[in-house]
């Protein structure tokens, strides 16, 4: 499979990506097959969220016609709406996974539950285990600073008892706990039955909190950590467990979310005098965006990490596939290879659907990248 | 001393601030007084930086010639240059304390020593002891992600072994842990003897991480970290122990620096077609900034902390009074009172340098707040 120059691995797949909407969806879902990708896990925090199974079916058909090679798994998102009954057309209709956002912890989580809810969920979650789809979880408990000490750095830890009781409620359920962070989730994830998987993006294998709190642009949700925790996924990665697997939570936002900015105006006051209104900036929006290179970039971190680049092929393509059921088709693998001189592109430019001028920058904009898609 | 609406301090104290040189000290300088202090010890991190007396003398000189009715207590940069004589002109001038700062963990610490460095300093610190001088630490550990773990997280805790080191060479060596911010360290201060003492920030009074990495304006070293943390600082303050009192850190910073901007020129490609030049963002300075409202602001937090106002006294004005040997002189008292619908500044406008406007943000911009002082 892999010489040293030039790896080749069947139809990789990213078991998480944020597609959006609008004219943001038409920048970045054809990044996705240019990044390497061939198979897609599409979540479905969308404004509003895919809460229904024909919402699903209408995103995935539009995707579809934007990058019609590309295999799309549609995901619906938990809301206490749901019913066995839309579970069953879910599964009908092709939908592979519900995502659980619990309210508040991230990007359009705002339709999410509180911790306290999750019983409610009992009914979809056994016709879910009984239909054999998959259950995708945010796995972070939402802050409470003020309150219970919740707060980005112990929210996925103080998850993993929800993610025991689930397993052990619906031991037959297929769970990914999604973009684990820390050596707490990586342990959780070994010691609970093969049905229970989890993703790891490539950017919480590069970052630590150093990373994450010095530029805005390193923001995401769950937080990347202390570098014992990075440690802990690259461990993971190294161990070849097939519990572990790419997902890159590639998450696109326009620079002016990602880098809020001061607002002054000039304006005239009362007395006729020049002053100014102030208009201060917005909290930063969380995400990383990877996906148009996902696959260089992943074995560029990798190498940096210092995991063998034989983990690739487990990693981008047969672990996840194979927990989905979805084997690698003939005739669509992708090849990487060695380059000198490249650098990540510092940032994508589109038009907003209101046609302001934006961009998206991604992870390492700017930054040398050894290794690209052959073409 | 207090009653509810309406609380008189005996001539508080700042015991840590970032005057800065330039338009930039002529903006903030003024801002001491303004929010209520009457005594200032003011941080040598120029540039370059106050690494002789005779530099010390010219800065506080020009704070003086700005701010005349405010005392500056002068500090000077620990680095490898001083010598025991410096020690005793420095003493003999007015100098008050040296501060040192491990290289590179925050704004202008470039000339700070690494941690194997800190023997280098045993005849400075020798002399520092006989002179009564006090030894002021930024006490944090470089980060070293790739290497031995360190990271902005654990930096303060992993810096305690030298505090206490210092401490066993030099017993009779007055100490500050500045800008504490962890359980650890409020525990290692408590444990140590009565000349080794920490400042408390109000804002690592306020924030913890999610509010410190959710929006550059937040983001100081040492970082906002767990509830449990700041628990521990609130905690601090409340038990009335003379050995933990206000120290701001207040750091102004440009907003320029503050919220880094993508850049985008346009311009025109080889072929003639139009192009856009893309310069990233650089990372966001580190530093919050509150001295023009600092006590007000105290009061405000403490009480959104439930921490008693009674409390202030010792905490802005008694406590760091007597360990630096200054009594509040009569005359200098400062009242604040409550207010209602005032909010804090959002932003104080001032040209730089070269010329360009720009504005500081303080922390809790446009915010509610309590309390004023009182005309």
């Amino acid at each position: 499979m892999a010489s040293t120059d030039s790896i080749t691995l069947p139809a990789p797949f990213d078991a998480h990506v944020h597609l959006r909407q609008g004219n943001m969806m038409r920048l970045v879902t054809p990044h996705v097959e240019q990044g390497g990708i061939r198979m897609a896990f599409v979540m479905p925090n969308l404004v509003p969220p895919l809460t229904t199974p024909e919402q699903t079916f209408a995103y995935t058909k539009e995707l579809q016609a934007i990058a019609p090679n590309l295999h799309f798994l549609p995901s619906m998102y938990l809301s206490a709406q749901l019913t066995p009954e839309h579970i069953r057309q879910a599964k009908a209709g092709g939908i592979v996974g519900v995502k659980s956002y619990p309210r508040g912890v991230t990007t359009n989580s705002d339709g999410g539950v509180g911790m306290e809810g999750y019983g409610v969920y009992d009914e979809v979650f056994a016709e879910m285990e009984k239909q054999d789809m998959v259950l995708n979880l945010h796995g972070e408990v939402p802050s409470d600073v003020d309150g219970d000490g919740t707060c980005v750095l112990n929210a996925e830890e103080r998850f993993l008892p929800h993610l025991r009781e689930i397993n052990r409620k619906f031991p037959k359920l297929r769970i990914v706990l999604e973009h684990c962070t820390t050596a707490a989730a990586v342990e959780c994830v070994k010691t609970l039955p093969a049905n229970v998987v989890a993703t790891i993006t490539p950017h919480h294998l590069a970052l630590t909190i150093d990373g994450a709190c010095s530029s805005s642009l390193g923001f995401c949700k769950p937080l990347a950590k202390f570098p014992s925790d990075r440690a802990a996924l690259r461990d993971a990665v190294r161990s070849g467990s097939p519990k572990f697997f790419l997902g890159s939570d590639s998450a696109p936002h326009p620079s002016s979310s990602k880098l809020p900015a001061l607002q002054v105006a000039h304006v005239t006051a009362a007395d006729g005098s020049p002053a100014h209104e102030v208009t201060l900036p917005s909290p930063c929006a969380a995400g990383i965006y990877t996906s148009q290179n996902l696959v260089p970039l992943t074995a560029e971190i990798f190498e940096r990490a210092a995991i063998p680049l034989a983990c690739l092929e487990g990693f981008c393509s047969t672990f996840g596939r194979e927990f989905y059921g979805f084997p690698a088709p003939q005739g669509h693998e992708v090849t990487i290879r060695r380059v000198e001189g490249k650098k990540v592109d510092k940032a994508f430019g589109y038009k907003t659907d209101k046609g302001d001028d934006e961009w998206v920058i991604p992870f390492m904009a700017g930054e040398n990248i050894g290794w690209e898609i052959a073409a």
